[in-house]
């Protein structure tokens, strides 16, 4: 069964950057990705709240949170 | 030609933690990864500290360094 992953950003120059090089780094073939801006779609912004994610990049991997660098805090965009 | 990886740390929770969550989910077809204990080997510290490193664990992807949640500082192995 493939890992699944869940990049969390705020479109932020930060988080362009991870995405770049870290999320598209990782073995599609062996997890499934999916990006997820909050900025844009605020309904998601409880589901990364309860996942841990803090601040923003963030990458969770079968519910292991990665904060990656940082962009900006997650409080910040409610 | 691969991409190069190379993943800082100084064997702490936090640290193994990203190297089995986030480090082993690369693809290792597309990306070199070289894995570095800096508590083991302090001589790799100034290369650390010279590519951007402050934090570990640490991930330096063909040049861009992403910090991985905090673990320790860089400084405090000196």
């Amino acid at each position: 069964m493939k890992s699944k992953a869940t990049f969390y950003h705020a479109g932020c120059a930060v988080c362009v950057s991870a995405e770049h090089g870290l999320v598209d780094a990782l073995d599609r073939g062996r997890v499934l990705v999916e990006t997820v801006d909050v900025g844009q779609h605020r309904q998601r912004i409880a589901e990364a709240e309860s996942a841990g994610v803090k601040t923003l990049p963030a990458l969770v991997v079968d519910g292991q949170v990665f904060h990656i660098n940082h962009g900006a805090d997650l409080s910040a965009l409610k």
